[in-house]
């Protein structure tokens, strides 16, 4: 078996990946994670997320560090420019995912990457969040995914790899299929 | 008029805000925006974005300097943690995109924001995009997003910023109504 014998492969450990999948596989309830943010308004439309605990494998956990992210509105968007936009944010949280799910699954099947990069792009037209039109949805109307792949394999495994990705991803599917998500406010 | 009088309120330029309005009913090609991020595998699931050129406004812009994001998995998800994963990365991309909407909403509406401050959680359950149940979506169950708000205005003008913080955001759009995403693999 070329997993046994060689089992950190792209900088993945699959012999840890395997032993995770069978210990979920023993007990569901190890795959129950709810991921959590804070955020703090600054001015204007830039503010600060900080991400640090989690709760995973029936335990409260946190990241060696808190991460701390600022998003703003760039200045033609009546912004100061001091992070990226909320809707490139997005983006980026598409892109890492499927880039993640690529190595996992790379390695699960034995084959060496050596560069791979990733580019999207989608469009929004901001009359909806302007509230100019009502038939523009705020949102964006469509994102494209582009995979650029060197890897050890021939065409068809590269592009069974970037489909599993996409089949596997958990980003993706926030993004294409939406999620319900509830708002409340204190003492309000 | 409480807004010529006082244009900066919450950090937001309300007259540059209203003149941007103005000057999309006058011309909407000027709402067509592209947001676009590239994202290079570097280890494992390690892997980084950079963010910086966009289209907007019938031109193409750069924000002032390249911004970076590094994602991975936390060690009991099998990666080194050098950066938040990409679901957290979804909780910020739309704790902030609230957020930015509530300073400008709140601007516009003539109320003085004291601070701000929102937490954001999801439930994923991993047996999804660990392939282990078909049950199993890929991607969140639900996200519960919560604000506390000090504002110079009465408890029902509180809770009404917020619903239109949320019924004008890009990113609320996007995680709960889904958006159409095409994948491609240059050269396989």
């Amino acid at each position: 078996m070329t997993i046994a014998e060689n089992p950190v492969r792209n900088g993945v450990d699959t012999a840890t990946l395997f032993a995770t999948i069978d210990a979920v596989k023993g007990d569901p309830d190890i795959a129950k994670f709810r991921f959590r943010a804070t955020n703090t308004w600054m001015s204007g439309t830039h503010n600060r997320s900080t991400i640090h605990g989690f709760h995973g494998a029936k335990q409260e956990m946190n990241h060696r560090e808190p991460f701390t992210l600022d998003a703003d509105h760039p200045p033609v968007l009546v912004g100061t420019d001091n992070g990226p936009t909320p809707v490139e944010y997005v983006l980026h949280a598409l892109a890492t995912c499927l880039m993640a799910g690529m190595a996992n699954i790379a390695a699960a099947r034995g084959i060496k990457l050596n560069s791979v990069n990733v580019a999207i792009e989608g469009d929004i037209d901001l009359r909806g969040i302007l509230g100019i039109s009502d038939k523009v949805r705020n949102g964006y109307e469509n994102i494209r995914v582009t995979f650029d792949v060197d890897a050890d394999a021939p065409p068809e495994k590269i592009r069974d790899l970037v489909a599993q990705s996409r089949d596997r991803s958990a980003v993706f599917d926030v993004v294409t299929r939406g999620v319900p998500v509830t708002i409340t406010t204190k003492g309000a």
